[in-house]
Protein backbone atom coordinates (compact mmCIF):
# COMPACT_ATOMS: atom_id res chain seq x y z
CA UNK A 1 0.00 0.00 0.00
CA UNK A 2 0.92 3.22 -1.11
CA UNK A 3 1.89 5.67 2.56
CA UNK A 4 2.48 9.34 2.45
CA UNK A 5 2.22 12.05 0.48
CA UNK A 6 3.64 11.90 -3.10
CA UNK A 7 6.92 14.09 -1.90
CA UNK A 8 7.58 11.95 0.62
CA UNK A 9 6.95 8.41 -1.37
CA UNK A 10 9.66 9.98 -4.23
CA UNK A 11 12.21 10.80 -1.04
CA UNK A 12 11.75 7.56 -0.11
CA UNK A 13 13.25 6.33 -3.20
CA UNK A 14 16.06 9.02 -3.18
CA UNK A 15 14.27 10.96 -6.22
CA UNK A 16 14.84 14.86 -5.71
CA UNK A 17 12.71 16.81 -7.92
CA UNK A 18 14.75 19.38 -10.20
CA UNK A 19 13.34 22.67 -10.85
CA UNK A 20 10.73 22.44 -13.54
CA UNK A 21 12.21 23.10 -17.04
CA UNK A 22 10.98 25.70 -18.86
CA UNK A 23 9.39 25.72 -22.35
CA UNK A 24 11.96 25.72 -25.58
CA UNK A 25 9.79 27.98 -27.65
CA UNK A 26 7.10 30.30 -27.82
CA UNK A 27 4.37 27.94 -25.34
CA UNK A 28 3.82 27.47 -22.01
CA UNK A 29 5.45 24.20 -19.74
CA UNK A 30 1.82 23.69 -18.34
CA UNK A 31 -1.54 25.01 -18.64
CA UNK A 32 -4.78 24.37 -16.58
CA UNK A 33 -8.13 24.31 -17.92
CA UNK A 34 -11.27 23.96 -15.26
CA UNK A 35 -9.62 21.13 -13.16
CA UNK A 36 -7.54 19.26 -15.91
CA UNK A 37 -3.52 20.62 -15.70
CA UNK A 38 -1.99 19.41 -19.03
CA UNK A 39 1.86 19.23 -19.43
CA UNK A 40 3.85 20.08 -22.37
CA UNK A 41 6.08 17.58 -23.88
CA UNK A 42 8.66 16.69 -20.78
CA UNK A 43 12.71 15.76 -22.01
CA UNK A 44 14.43 13.18 -19.88
CA UNK A 45 16.82 16.11 -18.55
CA UNK A 46 18.94 16.47 -15.54
CA UNK A 47 18.86 18.95 -12.96
CA UNK A 48 21.23 21.00 -14.83
CA UNK A 49 18.58 20.75 -17.89
CA UNK A 50 21.04 19.20 -20.25
CA UNK A 51 19.29 15.88 -21.59
CA UNK A 52 20.84 12.09 -19.60
CA UNK A 53 19.99 10.20 -22.39
CA UNK A 54 20.25 11.09 -26.55
CA UNK A 55 19.33 8.79 -29.61
CA UNK A 56 16.97 5.73 -30.72
CA UNK A 57 15.51 3.39 -28.57
CA UNK A 58 16.33 -0.08 -29.93
CA UNK A 59 19.93 0.75 -31.66
CA UNK A 60 21.96 3.47 -29.70
CA UNK A 61 20.01 3.10 -26.85
CA UNK A 62 19.32 0.39 -24.80
CA UNK A 63 16.23 -1.29 -23.06
CA UNK A 64 17.36 -0.36 -19.91
CA UNK A 65 18.38 3.31 -20.71
CA UNK A 66 15.13 3.42 -22.66
CA UNK A 67 13.25 2.30 -18.99
CA UNK A 68 15.60 5.03 -17.36
CA UNK A 69 15.00 7.64 -19.84
CA UNK A 70 11.12 7.54 -19.49
CA UNK A 71 11.36 7.58 -15.85
CA UNK A 72 13.59 10.34 -16.19
CA UNK A 73 11.16 12.56 -18.04
CA UNK A 74 8.61 11.38 -15.57
CA UNK A 75 10.38 12.88 -12.62
CA UNK A 76 10.56 15.96 -14.88
CA UNK A 77 6.89 15.88 -15.64
CA UNK A 78 6.23 15.74 -11.73
CA UNK A 79 8.49 18.73 -11.30
CA UNK A 80 5.56 20.26 -13.97
CA UNK A 81 2.89 19.17 -11.57
CA UNK A 82 4.16 20.45 -8.61
CA UNK A 83 5.17 23.85 -9.98
CA UNK A 84 1.70 24.27 -11.30
CA UNK A 85 -0.32 23.27 -8.05
CA UNK A 86 2.31 23.56 -5.08
CA UNK A 87 1.85 20.26 -3.35
CA UNK A 88 0.95 17.53 -5.64
CA UNK A 89 -1.64 15.67 -2.78
CA UNK A 90 -3.75 18.57 -4.57
CA UNK A 91 -3.56 16.02 -7.70
CA UNK A 92 -6.33 13.55 -7.50
CA UNK A 93 -5.90 11.65 -10.45
CA UNK A 94 -3.25 10.99 -13.48
CA UNK A 95 -5.58 10.75 -16.20
CA UNK A 96 -3.30 10.50 -19.21
CA UNK A 97 -0.02 9.72 -20.18
CA UNK A 98 1.35 10.33 -23.38
CA UNK A 99 5.22 8.65 -24.30
CA UNK A 100 6.32 9.98 -27.85
CA UNK A 101 9.52 7.65 -28.61
CA UNK A 102 12.32 7.90 -31.11
CA UNK A 103 12.72 4.59 -32.16
CA UNK A 104 14.97 2.42 -34.69
CA UNK A 105 13.72 0.32 -37.43
CA UNK A 106 12.19 -2.94 -36.02
CA UNK A 107 11.64 -2.05 -32.35
CA UNK A 108 8.72 -3.28 -30.81
CA UNK A 109 9.27 -2.96 -26.82
CA UNK A 110 7.66 0.89 -26.87
CA UNK A 111 5.42 -0.64 -23.91
CA UNK A 112 8.30 -1.84 -21.44
CA UNK A 113 10.37 1.22 -22.01
CA UNK A 114 7.13 3.79 -21.44
CA UNK A 115 6.68 1.12 -18.05
CA UNK A 116 9.27 3.47 -16.59
CA UNK A 117 7.24 6.54 -16.54
CA UNK A 118 4.34 4.59 -15.33
CA UNK A 119 6.39 2.56 -13.04
CA UNK A 120 7.37 5.86 -11.54
CA UNK A 121 3.67 7.76 -11.47
CA UNK A 122 2.25 4.60 -10.20
CA UNK A 123 4.78 4.98 -7.38
CA UNK A 124 4.29 8.35 -6.70
CA UNK A 125 0.75 8.76 -6.51
CA UNK A 126 -0.34 4.97 -5.63
CA UNK A 127 -3.90 4.23 -6.88
CA UNK A 128 -4.81 8.15 -7.80
CA UNK A 129 -1.52 7.82 -10.61
CA UNK A 130 -3.05 4.64 -12.28
CA UNK A 131 -3.20 6.11 -16.15
CA UNK A 132 -4.62 5.77 -19.19
CA UNK A 133 -2.21 5.68 -21.80
CA UNK A 134 -0.96 6.14 -25.63
CA UNK A 135 2.35 5.61 -27.66
CA UNK A 136 3.96 7.06 -30.65
CA UNK A 137 6.74 5.90 -32.49
CA UNK A 138 8.48 9.37 -34.36
CA UNK A 139 11.98 9.10 -36.23
CA UNK A 140 13.10 11.99 -35.40
CA UNK A 141 12.88 13.98 -32.26
CA UNK A 142 14.00 17.28 -31.17
CA UNK A 143 16.89 17.58 -29.22
CA UNK A 144 17.50 13.68 -30.37
CA UNK A 145 15.41 13.29 -27.39
CA UNK A 146 14.34 9.14 -27.01
CA UNK A 147 11.15 10.78 -25.32
CA UNK A 148 8.87 13.19 -24.85
CA UNK A 149 5.94 12.46 -21.94
CA UNK A 150 2.57 14.22 -21.44
CA UNK A 151 1.01 14.38 -18.73
CA UNK A 152 -2.94 15.00 -18.04
CA UNK A 153 -4.01 15.15 -14.39
CA UNK A 154 -6.75 16.31 -12.72
CA UNK A 155 -6.57 18.89 -9.60
CA UNK A 156 -8.89 18.06 -6.70
CA UNK A 157 -11.29 21.05 -5.69
CA UNK B 1 -31.90 7.73 -39.59
CA UNK B 2 -30.20 5.64 -36.19
CA UNK B 3 -32.94 3.99 -34.53
CA UNK B 4 -32.29 1.74 -31.27
CA UNK B 5 -29.14 1.22 -28.89
CA UNK B 6 -25.33 1.27 -30.10
CA UNK B 7 -25.67 -2.22 -29.24
CA UNK B 8 -28.26 -3.06 -31.63
CA UNK B 9 -27.20 -1.43 -34.53
CA UNK B 10 -23.79 -2.58 -34.08
CA UNK B 11 -25.62 -6.19 -33.04
CA UNK B 12 -27.53 -5.30 -36.45
CA UNK B 13 -24.29 -5.49 -38.44
CA UNK B 14 -23.06 -8.58 -36.80
CA UNK B 15 -21.06 -7.02 -34.63
CA UNK B 16 -20.36 -8.61 -31.38
CA UNK B 17 -18.01 -6.95 -28.93
CA UNK B 18 -15.24 -8.75 -27.72
CA UNK B 19 -14.44 -8.81 -24.02
CA UNK B 20 -12.54 -5.36 -23.11
CA UNK B 21 -9.13 -6.02 -23.65
CA UNK B 22 -6.55 -5.37 -20.25
CA UNK B 23 -3.68 -3.64 -20.68
CA UNK B 24 -0.08 -4.49 -22.12
CA UNK B 25 1.90 -2.37 -19.51
CA UNK B 26 1.71 -0.41 -16.27
CA UNK B 27 -1.74 1.37 -16.92
CA UNK B 28 -5.50 1.19 -17.39
CA UNK B 29 -7.32 0.75 -20.32
CA UNK B 30 -9.41 3.61 -20.00
CA UNK B 31 -9.84 6.14 -17.34
CA UNK B 32 -13.21 8.66 -16.14
CA UNK B 33 -12.37 12.41 -15.64
CA UNK B 34 -15.41 14.15 -15.06
CA UNK B 35 -17.46 13.64 -17.86
CA UNK B 36 -14.67 12.32 -20.34
CA UNK B 37 -13.90 8.78 -20.98
CA UNK B 38 -10.62 8.11 -22.18
CA UNK B 39 -9.17 5.17 -23.83
CA UNK B 40 -5.50 3.79 -24.17
CA UNK B 41 -4.49 3.29 -27.56
CA UNK B 42 -6.44 -0.09 -28.73
CA UNK B 43 -4.64 -2.56 -31.14
CA UNK B 44 -7.06 -4.66 -33.55
CA UNK B 45 -7.25 -7.86 -31.42
CA UNK B 46 -9.68 -10.68 -32.65
CA UNK B 47 -11.66 -12.35 -29.41
CA UNK B 48 -9.25 -14.57 -28.41
CA UNK B 49 -6.50 -10.96 -27.98
CA UNK B 50 -4.24 -12.18 -30.86
CA UNK B 51 -3.88 -9.16 -33.81
CA UNK B 52 -5.64 -9.84 -36.41
CA UNK B 53 -3.51 -7.21 -38.67
CA UNK B 54 0.46 -6.80 -38.51
CA UNK B 55 2.34 -4.98 -41.03
CA UNK B 56 2.99 -1.63 -42.50
CA UNK B 57 -0.04 0.26 -44.79
CA UNK B 58 1.05 1.00 -47.52
CA UNK B 59 3.11 -2.05 -48.00
CA UNK B 60 2.08 -5.17 -46.27
CA UNK B 61 -0.95 -4.31 -45.31
CA UNK B 62 -3.58 -3.14 -47.98
CA UNK B 63 -6.21 -0.40 -48.10
CA UNK B 64 -8.64 -3.03 -47.84
CA UNK B 65 -6.72 -3.79 -45.03
CA UNK B 66 -5.98 -1.06 -43.45
CA UNK B 67 -9.66 0.35 -43.12
CA UNK B 68 -10.37 -3.15 -42.01
CA UNK B 69 -7.76 -3.19 -39.05
CA UNK B 70 -8.92 0.68 -38.27
CA UNK B 71 -12.55 -0.89 -38.22
CA UNK B 72 -11.42 -3.56 -35.97
CA UNK B 73 -9.43 -1.56 -33.56
CA UNK B 74 -12.81 0.69 -33.07
CA UNK B 75 -14.62 -2.46 -32.31
CA UNK B 76 -11.89 -3.33 -29.64
CA UNK B 77 -12.10 0.23 -28.67
CA UNK B 78 -15.93 0.50 -28.37
CA UNK B 79 -15.18 -2.84 -26.08
CA UNK B 80 -13.92 -0.19 -23.40
CA UNK B 81 -16.27 2.42 -23.79
CA UNK B 82 -18.87 -0.09 -22.31
CA UNK B 83 -16.55 -2.01 -20.16
CA UNK B 84 -16.46 1.65 -18.17
CA UNK B 85 -19.92 2.63 -18.50
CA UNK B 86 -22.45 -0.52 -18.65
CA UNK B 87 -24.82 0.53 -21.70
CA UNK B 88 -23.36 2.30 -24.74
CA UNK B 89 -26.68 4.53 -24.40
CA UNK B 90 -24.90 6.69 -21.72
CA UNK B 91 -22.09 7.99 -24.44
CA UNK B 92 -23.26 11.55 -25.05
CA UNK B 93 -21.17 12.18 -27.68
CA UNK B 94 -17.87 10.87 -29.06
CA UNK B 95 -15.60 13.82 -28.68
CA UNK B 96 -12.29 12.82 -30.29
CA UNK B 97 -10.53 9.97 -32.33
CA UNK B 98 -7.27 9.29 -32.63
CA UNK B 99 -5.72 7.47 -35.48
CA UNK B 100 -1.76 6.45 -35.28
CA UNK B 101 -0.89 4.10 -38.25
CA UNK B 102 2.34 2.61 -38.85
CA UNK B 103 2.97 3.05 -42.81
CA UNK B 104 5.45 3.14 -45.76
CA UNK B 105 7.18 5.47 -47.43
CA UNK B 106 5.03 7.52 -49.47
CA UNK B 107 1.62 6.04 -48.11
CA UNK B 108 -0.99 9.13 -48.19
CA UNK B 109 -4.35 7.74 -47.73
CA UNK B 110 -4.61 7.62 -44.08
CA UNK B 111 -7.60 9.75 -44.03
CA UNK B 112 -9.75 6.54 -45.93
CA UNK B 113 -7.87 4.20 -43.47
CA UNK B 114 -9.09 5.11 -40.34
CA UNK B 115 -12.65 6.07 -42.31
CA UNK B 116 -12.57 2.32 -40.95
CA UNK B 117 -12.70 3.39 -37.70
CA UNK B 118 -14.86 7.08 -38.44
CA UNK B 119 -17.69 4.77 -40.70
CA UNK B 120 -17.97 2.36 -37.48
CA UNK B 121 -18.26 5.06 -34.82
CA UNK B 122 -20.55 6.64 -36.89
CA UNK B 123 -22.79 3.71 -37.45
CA UNK B 124 -22.97 2.75 -33.84
CA UNK B 125 -23.16 6.57 -32.23
CA UNK B 126 -25.43 8.12 -34.93
CA UNK B 127 -25.10 11.72 -34.76
CA UNK B 128 -23.81 11.28 -31.26
CA UNK B 129 -20.73 9.46 -32.68
CA UNK B 130 -19.61 12.67 -34.98
CA UNK B 131 -16.42 13.28 -33.82
CA UNK B 132 -12.96 15.82 -34.57
CA UNK B 133 -9.86 13.42 -35.31
CA UNK B 134 -5.97 13.25 -36.29
CA UNK B 135 -3.92 10.97 -37.92
CA UNK B 136 -0.35 10.64 -36.52
CA UNK B 137 1.75 8.48 -38.76
CA UNK B 138 4.30 6.30 -37.58
CA UNK B 139 6.68 3.74 -38.50
CA UNK B 140 7.54 1.28 -35.62
CA UNK B 141 4.84 0.38 -33.97
CA UNK B 142 4.00 -2.09 -30.22
CA UNK B 143 3.37 -5.62 -31.49
CA UNK B 144 3.66 -4.80 -35.65
CA UNK B 145 0.16 -3.10 -35.22
CA UNK B 146 -0.92 -1.06 -38.35
CA UNK B 147 -2.94 1.05 -35.87
CA UNK B 148 -3.64 2.49 -32.57
CA UNK B 149 -6.71 3.65 -31.67
CA UNK B 150 -7.99 6.36 -28.74
CA UNK B 151 -11.21 7.60 -27.88
CA UNK B 152 -12.30 10.62 -25.95
CA UNK B 153 -15.93 10.34 -24.90
CA UNK B 154 -18.47 12.06 -23.20
CA UNK B 155 -20.73 10.75 -20.70
CA UNK B 156 -24.03 11.65 -19.97
CA UNK B 157 -25.13 12.75 -16.58
CA UNK C 1 0.47 44.27 -24.76
CA UNK C 2 -2.62 42.79 -26.91
CA UNK C 3 -5.33 45.70 -28.19
CA UNK C 4 -8.92 44.46 -29.66
CA UNK C 5 -10.84 41.83 -30.64
CA UNK C 6 -8.48 38.63 -32.00
CA UNK C 7 -9.84 39.52 -35.31
CA UNK C 8 -8.68 43.03 -35.10
CA UNK C 9 -5.05 41.95 -33.81
CA UNK C 10 -4.75 39.88 -36.82
CA UNK C 11 -6.37 42.70 -39.24
CA UNK C 12 -3.64 44.58 -38.20
CA UNK C 13 -1.05 42.09 -39.53
CA UNK C 14 -2.93 42.06 -42.46
CA UNK C 15 -4.23 38.41 -41.88
CA UNK C 16 -7.59 37.28 -43.44
CA UNK C 17 -9.14 34.41 -42.04
CA UNK C 18 -10.25 32.06 -44.58
CA UNK C 19 -13.53 29.96 -45.05
CA UNK C 20 -13.19 27.17 -41.82
CA UNK C 21 -12.26 23.96 -44.36
CA UNK C 22 -13.95 20.89 -44.31
CA UNK C 23 -12.61 17.31 -43.29
CA UNK C 24 -10.87 14.88 -45.46
CA UNK C 25 -13.34 11.82 -44.16
CA UNK C 26 -15.93 10.63 -42.38
CA UNK C 27 -15.33 12.97 -39.37
CA UNK C 28 -15.86 16.82 -38.01
CA UNK C 29 -13.64 19.57 -38.44
CA UNK C 30 -14.19 20.40 -34.83
CA UNK C 31 -16.23 19.22 -31.27
CA UNK C 32 -17.36 21.08 -28.42
CA UNK C 33 -17.29 18.70 -25.25
CA UNK C 34 -18.35 21.25 -22.26
CA UNK C 35 -16.17 24.37 -22.62
CA UNK C 36 -13.95 22.56 -24.44
CA UNK C 37 -13.70 23.24 -28.29
CA UNK C 38 -11.37 20.90 -30.27
CA UNK C 39 -10.19 20.73 -33.98
CA UNK C 40 -9.64 17.98 -36.23
CA UNK C 41 -5.89 18.17 -37.20
CA UNK C 42 -5.14 21.38 -39.66
CA UNK C 43 -3.55 21.46 -42.86
CA UNK C 44 -1.34 24.81 -44.37
CA UNK C 45 -4.21 25.34 -46.72
CA UNK C 46 -4.68 28.55 -49.10
CA UNK C 47 -8.32 30.04 -49.29
CA UNK C 48 -8.84 28.04 -51.80
CA UNK C 49 -8.33 24.98 -50.38
CA UNK C 50 -5.21 23.62 -51.85
CA UNK C 51 -2.45 23.39 -49.35
CA UNK C 52 0.52 25.81 -49.80
CA UNK C 53 3.36 24.18 -48.71
CA UNK C 54 4.11 19.96 -49.25
CA UNK C 55 7.27 18.01 -48.80
CA UNK C 56 9.63 17.41 -45.53
CA UNK C 57 11.11 19.70 -43.13
CA UNK C 58 14.06 19.22 -42.96
CA UNK C 59 14.79 18.36 -47.13
CA UNK C 60 12.57 19.91 -49.62
CA UNK C 61 10.98 22.34 -46.40
CA UNK C 62 13.51 24.85 -45.79
CA UNK C 63 12.94 26.52 -42.34
CA UNK C 64 11.72 29.34 -43.44
CA UNK C 65 9.22 27.30 -45.22
CA UNK C 66 8.05 25.28 -42.15
CA UNK C 67 7.73 28.02 -39.58
CA UNK C 68 5.28 30.05 -42.34
CA UNK C 69 3.31 26.53 -43.00
CA UNK C 70 3.47 25.92 -39.24
CA UNK C 71 1.84 29.89 -39.38
CA UNK C 72 -0.81 28.85 -41.85
CA UNK C 73 -1.83 25.92 -40.45
CA UNK C 74 -2.37 28.15 -37.49
CA UNK C 75 -4.49 30.58 -39.34
CA UNK C 76 -7.04 27.78 -40.86
CA UNK C 77 -6.96 26.49 -37.50
CA UNK C 78 -8.23 29.84 -35.78
CA UNK C 79 -11.10 29.96 -38.78
CA UNK C 80 -11.86 26.63 -37.03
CA UNK C 81 -12.60 27.73 -33.97
CA UNK C 82 -14.04 31.18 -35.29
CA UNK C 83 -16.60 28.78 -37.10
CA UNK C 84 -17.11 26.65 -33.68
CA UNK C 85 -17.97 29.87 -31.66
CA UNK C 86 -18.56 32.99 -33.88
CA UNK C 87 -16.45 35.41 -32.03
CA UNK C 88 -13.11 34.87 -31.12
CA UNK C 89 -13.38 36.74 -27.91
CA UNK C 90 -15.55 33.88 -26.62
CA UNK C 91 -12.24 32.26 -26.72
CA UNK C 92 -11.11 32.28 -22.86
CA UNK C 93 -7.86 30.24 -23.61
CA UNK C 94 -6.06 28.20 -25.97
CA UNK C 95 -5.51 24.92 -23.66
CA UNK C 96 -2.71 23.02 -26.25
CA UNK C 97 -1.44 23.04 -29.65
CA UNK C 98 -0.27 19.63 -31.21
CA UNK C 99 1.91 20.08 -34.03
CA UNK C 100 2.83 16.60 -36.00
CA UNK C 101 5.15 17.29 -38.11
CA UNK C 102 6.64 15.65 -41.57
CA UNK C 103 10.47 15.64 -41.10
CA UNK C 104 13.88 14.68 -42.88
CA UNK C 105 16.33 11.86 -41.04
CA UNK C 106 18.60 14.23 -39.05
CA UNK C 107 15.52 17.25 -38.10
CA UNK C 108 16.40 18.49 -34.81
CA UNK C 109 14.81 22.16 -35.17
CA UNK C 110 10.93 21.06 -34.78
CA UNK C 111 10.26 23.46 -31.96
CA UNK C 112 11.58 26.77 -33.97
CA UNK C 113 9.16 25.73 -36.88
CA UNK C 114 6.24 25.05 -34.45
CA UNK C 115 6.72 28.32 -32.91
CA UNK C 116 5.41 29.30 -36.55
CA UNK C 117 2.00 28.37 -34.77
CA UNK C 118 2.55 29.29 -31.70
CA UNK C 119 3.99 33.03 -32.10
CA UNK C 120 0.55 33.29 -34.20
CA UNK C 121 -1.43 32.27 -31.90
CA UNK C 122 0.11 34.36 -28.78
CA UNK C 123 -0.25 37.29 -31.20
CA UNK C 124 -3.87 36.71 -32.12
CA UNK C 125 -4.98 36.27 -28.42
CA UNK C 126 -2.51 37.53 -26.09
CA UNK C 127 -2.41 36.68 -22.51
CA UNK C 128 -5.20 33.88 -23.44
CA UNK C 129 -3.03 32.37 -26.66
CA UNK C 130 -0.41 31.64 -23.63
CA UNK C 131 -1.02 27.48 -24.43
CA UNK C 132 0.80 24.30 -23.53
CA UNK C 133 2.72 22.63 -26.83
CA UNK C 134 3.40 18.87 -27.65
CA UNK C 135 5.15 18.06 -31.02
CA UNK C 136 5.19 14.41 -32.88
CA UNK C 137 7.64 14.16 -35.70
CA UNK C 138 6.03 12.12 -38.47
CA UNK C 139 7.64 10.54 -41.82
CA UNK C 140 4.60 9.97 -43.71
CA UNK C 141 1.69 12.70 -43.91
CA UNK C 142 -1.49 12.67 -45.37
CA UNK C 143 -1.31 15.13 -48.81
CA UNK C 144 2.30 15.35 -48.41
CA UNK C 145 1.64 18.00 -45.75
CA UNK C 146 4.45 19.12 -43.60
CA UNK C 147 2.43 19.89 -40.66
CA UNK C 148 -1.14 18.87 -39.37
CA UNK C 149 -2.27 21.57 -36.15
CA UNK C 150 -4.60 20.82 -33.52
CA UNK C 151 -5.85 23.11 -30.82
CA UNK C 152 -7.87 22.74 -27.76
CA UNK C 153 -9.44 25.88 -26.61
CA UNK C 154 -11.33 26.80 -23.75
CA UNK C 155 -15.13 28.83 -24.45
CA UNK C 156 -16.32 31.26 -22.14
CA UNK C 157 -19.25 30.53 -20.62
Amino acid sequence: MPYGTPEERLAAEGIELPRAPGPLGAYRPWVIFGSLLITSGQFPRRGDGTLAYTGRIGSSVSPKDAYAACRLAAINTIAQLKDAVGSLSRIKQIVRVEGTMQVATGYRDHPKALDGASDLINLAFGEAGRHSRMIYANTEMPLDTPVLLVVLAEIRD
